[in-house]
């Protein structure tokens, strides 16, 4: 199957448009995973254990594990749902954005090397450097639309044309770039009008939504302005509110709860 | 030093605006190192003993090492700059662009993990995506501009309020991102009377120069339309025009041979 095909299969069978951000932060892990061996892969080997019939995809941050050194932790992390949850896809979050030779060895890491099934890249280059990832036609390719983030409109909301620059992203993305049918934007769910209007521009495109929970972006508007009529055409993205339900010894069974509150939310809002 | 003095030192000792980009590519390195322990930092290493009186940085491509899984030998050869052409700094170019907390991981591989003096940043997050690196007051922040492949205009080019959006970004960094006096911008050499317009509106801000050589950008028109009063104020990026000047037993002196040619010429011209 490829990126598509199993983010559509995972959402069906785990009814589930629920994205678990695995971004372990070794300074906030619970104590009872601070004296293993690896302590951040088994903090997420417990949440993966936990989540992975109530969640549509994982999206490990790579910054976390490059920032803390442990590289290794992230392959035996992707490894492990590989292994133990085969039908939820994994998404590399990673915002790359280099040139051909340079863009071939990030397609390379993100695809190879860690075995992602999808991956975040940034499309301030242009096409140069969104398109050796676009090749791997099995893999998911998510470009950043419209980020979440409190200062995003700095460029994006520029306007040229009479759209601003996010909405030349989606249609670049939209009419362009999508040659193999691979491609997503990112779009955060802190601006949902805008969403709705990228909606109605990309009727087919899936989005992958960060910013709900601690960042605030509201539940329901962001499925009711965001879904589509196939498997639902969203992946929610959450990663504190997941991921550090708790910080004691339950950490495990209380990210399960807030991945299946947050998952029948969404779905209560469909 | 911080690494604003730290470039301006090393370009007047070594009266060089040239920075030799290691991006060294397995397949394509000399038969002589290729069963070395460490084939890349060997390579590197003998690369910077033949070229470090005649630089004024280096600037190690990030996804070279982690397409290759060789992160470490990527540290190492930091390290052996350090030790052996402490003059000299490292740019790491990684072209990061993430929100706060990622950045501040982001921020923290590059300058904690490999001890890097100055790093490449994508803009189009916002002022959160770049903060992180930017409070690093000691180390340079160099922020994409104008890039030089053949795709940078799918969106820099993209006019808004009568400028084309690389020049929004030159504004932002020079008016509101520069407040610790460390950041800079990557402008390519393939537009030449860009690089021009840019150096009008941003007399004060240092430019990493990449795509002469191989790319095709022109010397002459660079030095002349991109040179300032200071130390020089261009960085004159060169990748496999020096590192693989000659793919023989020789490669090393010959990459200091190339050096010394890119040198001279663009001094010519100032």
């Amino acid at each position: 199957m490829n990126f598509m095909e199993k983010i559509a299969f995972a959402a069906r069978k785990n009814n589930s448009l629920v994205c678990v951000g695995l971004d372990p932060d070794l300074a906030k892990l619970p104590e009872c995973v601070k004296n293993c061996a690896d302590p951040i892969f088994e903090f997420n080997k417990q949440i993966i254990d936990a989540t992975k019939d109530l969640v549509c995809a994982y999206k490990p941050q790579a910054a976390y594990y490059a920032g803390q050194d442990c590289d290794e932790s992230l392959k035996k992390s992707i490894a492990y749902i590989k292994k133990n949850a085969p039908d939820v896809p994994v998404i590399l979050d990673v915002k790359r954005g280099d040139i051909g030779s340079t863009a071939e060895y990030y397609a390379k890491e993100a695809f190879e090397r860690y075995n992602a099934d999808a991956v975040t890249v940034n499309p301030y280059m242009g096409l140069d450097a969104v398109k050796p990832f676009l090749d791997y036609a099995d893999k998911g390719v998510i470009i950043l639309c419209r980020t979440s983030n409190p200062h995003s409109g700095d460029l994006q909301n520029l306007v040229a044309d009479g759209l601003p620059l996010y909405k030349h992203v989606a249609k670049l993305v939209r009419d362009n770039w999508n040659y193999n049918r691979n491609a997503a934007l990112v779009v955060g769910a802190t601006y949902p009008e805008e969403l709705k209007e990228l909606r109605e521009m990309c009727p087919e495109l899936p989005f992958l939504v960060p910013g709900v929970g601690a960042q605030g972006g509201d539940v329901e508007k962001v499925v009711k302005f965001g879904c589509d009529k196939t498997w639902g055409g969203i992946i929610v993205n959450s990663s504190r509110g997941i991921i550090y339900a708790s910080k004691g010894d339950d950490f495990a069974g209380k990210s399960g709860a807030a991945a299946r509150d947050l998952r029948d939310m969404i779905n209560s809002f469909r």
